[in-house]
């Protein structure tokens, strides 16, 4: 292990990778590389990688500037296959250090090298015992062993994860800040971790995604090996901002398109930054639930309001709170109970079939008296069903000595309820079997009808005399493609019922063409669009018509292509659409014909090339029989 | 300080309170009442108060069952004017407990005995070194001393907060657990630390509201005396359940009546347990902020990836991030900034106008090296701003080293930005006019017009002939007032055009009276609705028509009576109502006169006596000049 760039200085930063791999007993050779010492922290330093001693593994690289492309070159010649990059000054520092990053990739594979970084903190393997970074937690005295790996692209994170793991008993097996990503990403480490025998479960922190398709087939090598893959994700809020705007491409939104995408992958999604770190013991060795219904969860206390801040919660995502042999949602066992009830009381719960999940709540005596708390949860039966701990006061030996027996224990209400959520949301990786390309018009107002979707009967219409074949009623409109919200310029008119008012409007539109559609009129409306998101690729969705969509966010999205059945499901998760699925005894609206189109829609992600950016059809009116899109964009990719 | 009922038996919760009470150093003197024994854990015990010595002030009672009467009389015989009772079976145990509670508080009255409970877990003052307690958390070596105060209807909080706090260098002044507040309440313990001089800030945990009157009356006091009073109150999800039925007194929700109660009295609402540990240095010694428009907060901070956590949820709340003197929205002063740096970085932040508070973020450094890490920020000059710092890592020392300054800082991102959140949206309680009483018709059909509410024009119309005045065109409906959803059941004819329509629909109807009224259009329908909330008394809403407020809870709600000005800010809360907010230039409908139906019906709350249980106009039309109520419904208590 070659550290160059390591300081003399021990209170800098390029002074800890040293300090932290003897601290933590890395076994193997450590070379210090410094170019103006010979000596560094009392050990034998070298000039260059050159003239360091041979069998060099892994470069540990933290010089600045100019300096990262000459230690590269170096391992190239004296073949050290790996290079960590700690320096910054590349794709995180604009253009410039973009393209310094793209030079230096190159160069690395004519070398063969592989990258992590640049900007990457570093990385830990635990078992391993080392500790190769520059995070300052590492000064830790014991890195907590286990069997949670864990991957970045924050830095800070590696730390965070650790120290906040280490202090109520949860160990780790590796953990790696990938910073800038340039040569070996999250997903590639994802399908080694996936091969490391030592670790069970993988944890992610993500800022962005910069390749979607590969994570994707990572994730689904994780499902297959039975390993559980979580994600904290950066950037719910950016929504409302994109929202802001008013097509599709915007509605869709990153935020929502990243929950398809996690749950189309088989990856689960945490809210909270602390449910990262606990949840592991509640995935570890289990299958996603793929629960058809909502979620029911049981809940043995001994405190009232403890268990109340836990359940208050599960309601707010749905989550019903079952009891399986009393009267109240809640197994209250009070102080007395006995260790025997309250094991008893567990196991006859953790074996009902009435609940999909156990949650167990122990108040104030889990702070001084953890044997006394925490045993009988330690004695109730291991079960396929989750069982989920809620401590109420500061209670970090009770975490831990849960944590050393897999219990899934946590801090907060508001994480265990998260934890419990995000479990029961899990979805086994979408299978999607191949489908045959699909074959693009070139004329752009073919497109919809090319894919199957039902279009209003519609004729363009010349001055001067506007002679057209569509039955009255219609609407006429102007036919620029440069007026994007028709609507709101009074280009549309609607419901023109005969021949004498078409005249009359189309004079006092004043184009020397017009759009003359048939009038729709049906049971609700609604949108469908498609768009190709630039992190995970191309979606589709299903929204209420006119302003609910985007005043409510009322809209169901998926991974592009879907199925008419999951299109089906879709539907189902639109609110608005309550009026077509039998609300309050209203008329029944063609579900069915709803959903082909959102599944035709869809099939522009099997264009090859996608050349499509994004598509919608604004407004579909829904009928009792047949849905019928009477407006529609494309926006191809440029 | 007598304990009736303490246990010999050190190993039982009722030998707690006088090992608790010796190990933090109470000075008075400990009375044991036993009536078995003459010694309780070394110490000389009595068989009963009336054996005892005189003098006693407080007793705690923790016997079961009759006793507890039994100890009341001898309370009453001694001269001991408080008891605190630990004992259950009371109004906790349903209906029979709730009459022996009845009967011992009335009996207590006449005793001139106050009474605290029953099912009280006890009280502790922190420096008075009082810890009447039963609560296995006070175990704690030692209690950490503060000027805040907690009182919770949860004993179990009591040991929750304060070993939580502990653990972070929060310290505390009294903590009380109210237990079935048959005497003394939530509201007349915050007015007595209102007067406490110990006490800065009172938080509450809330399973419900018992006396919504007196707290908030408490509550005003509490801001005239410059101590702010946080609750966190459980609750929220039962919101869903309650919108599961359909109208007004439903919609209303106990949850959002409980939010608009607690911003009218000036009371903070946290979202999160741990915030309510955490948020008293942040309000310790402010007041309300009061904004009139969406907050801003400057981030200063040492990891890119641990200040995205807590600016994303910020973002969710609508809080936006500012930059008073760089491009980007955080100032990431990366792990080489000294600490001089770092504190001037903080100053200019503090003292820019162009945002309303600052949030500190410091990274893996804060674990182990605290004094270095921390530093920066308690140099920082105190400023009517508040301050919030977010510690990425497990580093409790940071923690307390921040409480210890009277900086606020929290352990989660999501904490971090509750508090922030909850602050910024912190009011001065409402002054509420004296407003005469407003006198109600006897006829529930003219309480509208009485009102000042423009309701359609209508008329009766009787078979056979059914004549009326009213001009076409018109809507018909049946006339039964049992009939509460009459459009689900097709017993309203809209749009008759003409007499021969209406002949025709009338007879079609087949009932003998029908209720002809004016057909009325607009540019947008609304509901506008009032409750008797039981446990905050009248509330108002108004919301979009037709199933939006329903499907999307799109509907804002205040106390009531509300002046105009006041529905109009709860006007322009309702997304739907954009459409007549001049939404992309749709022409505005006539916000004024909503607002005055909003404030007309909301003056249901001056009747004397309050005999409206629940009020609906549904829908209001919104024209562009006035607004007309078209459908109603009144529901009187019984």
């Amino acid at each position: 292990m070659a550290l160059v760039g390591a300081s003399g200085d021990a209170s800098k930063n390029t002074a800890r990778p040293m300090r932290f791999l003897r601290k933590h007993g890395y076994a193997g050779h450590i070379v210090p590389i410094n170019a103006s010492r010979s000596e560094v922290l009392g050990e034998r330093a070298w000039r260059s990688l050159a003239e360091a001693p041979a069998g060099i593994d892994h470069a540990f690289i933290m010089t600045p500037g100019e300096s990262v492309e000459r230690a590269l070159e170096e391992c190239g010649a004296c073949g050290v296959t790996v290079a960590t990059i700690f320096s910054d000054g590349f794709a995180d520092a604009g253009a410039e250090g973009a393209v310094r990053q793209a030079r230096l990739i190159a160069r690395a594979k004519t070398l063969g090298v592989r990258v992590l970084g640049p900007n990457s903190m570093g990385l830990v393997d635990v078992p391993g015992r080392l500790a190769l970074t520059v995070n300052a937690v590492f000064e830790i005295d014991a890195l907590p062993a286990g069997t949670t790996s864990f991957v970045s692209q924050s830095g800070t994170m590696l730390g965070t994860v650790l120290s906040r793991g280490a202090a109520r008993g949860l160990g780790f097996a590796k953990l790696i800040s990938v910073g800038n990503e340039a040569d070996l990403g999250i997903a590639e480490l994802v399908e080694l971790l996936v091969e490391d025998p030592g670790t069970r479960v993988i944890l992610l922190f993500l800022e962005t995604i910069r390749d979607g398709a590969h994570l994707a087939a990572a994730a689904r090598k994780a499902h297959a090996a039975g390993k559980p893959v979580v994600a904290y994700k950066l950037g719910r809020s950016q929504l409302g901002a994109a929202l802001a705007r008013s097509h599709t491409g915007a509605l869709a939104g990153e935020d929502a398109a990243l929950d398809a995408y996690f749950r189309d992958c088989g990856i689960v999604r945490v809210d909270m930054l602390e449910t990262l770190i606990e949840i592991a013991p509640l995935l570890a060795g289990r299958t996603p639930p793929n629960l058809p219904r909502a979620a029911r969860v049981a809940v043995v206390t001994t405190t009232g309001g403890g268990a109340a801040s836990v359940v208050d919660r599960l309601g707010m995502f749905g989550i019903e709170t079952v009891a399986p042999n009393s009267k109240s949602p809640i197994v209250d066992l009070t102080m007395t109970a006995t260790a025997e009830q309250y094991t008893a009381a567990l196991d006859d719960l953790l074996a009902s079939p009435r609940c999909d999940g156990v949650l167990a709540v122990v108040g104030s005596s889990a702070q001084f008296h953890p044997q006394l708390a925490v045993e009988p949860i330690v004695r109730s039966k291991k079960n396929a069903k989750p069982l989920a701990v809620f401590l109420t006061p500061h209670a970090e030996r009770s975490l831990a000595l849960l944590a050393g027996r897999g219990i899934a224990a946590f801090r907060t209400p508001e994480a265990c309820a998260d934890a419990l959520a995000a479990y029961f949301a899990w979805r086994s990786p979408r299978q999607t079997p191949q489908q045959a390309p699909v074959a693009l018009p070139r004329a752009v107002p073919d497109i919809f009808a090319s894919l199957g979707i039902t279009v209003a009967q519609s004729q363009l219409a010349h001055a001067p005399d506007f002679t057209h074949t569509v039955p009255y009623p219609v609407a006429a409109k102007i036919h620029a493609p440069e007026v994007a919200h028709k609507t709101e310029t009074g280009g549309v008119i609607l419901g023109i019922r005969d021949r004498g008012e078409f005249e009359r409007e189309v004079r006092r539109l004043g184009h020397a063409q017009v759009l003359v559609q048939k009038m729709e009129s049906g049971l609700a409306e609604a949108i469908v669009g498609y768009r190709d998101d630039p992190l995970v690729g191309p979606v589709v969705l299903v929204g209420a018509g006119g302003i609910l969509a985007e005043v409510y966010r009322d809209y169901a999205l998926r991974i592009a292509p879907v199925s008419v059945e999951e299109a089906e499901e879709m539907i189902a998760e639109v609110k608005a659409l309550a009026v077509i699925r039998g609300f309050r005894g209203l008329p029944r609206g063609d579900v069915r014909a709803l959903a082909q189109t959102v599944a035709a829609l869809s099939r522009l992600a099997l264009v090859p090339g996608r050349p499509v950016a994004e598509a919608e059809c604004n407004p579909v009116i829904v009928k009792p029989s047949g849905a019928v899109a009477v407006d529609g964009l494309v926006v191809m990719k440029e």
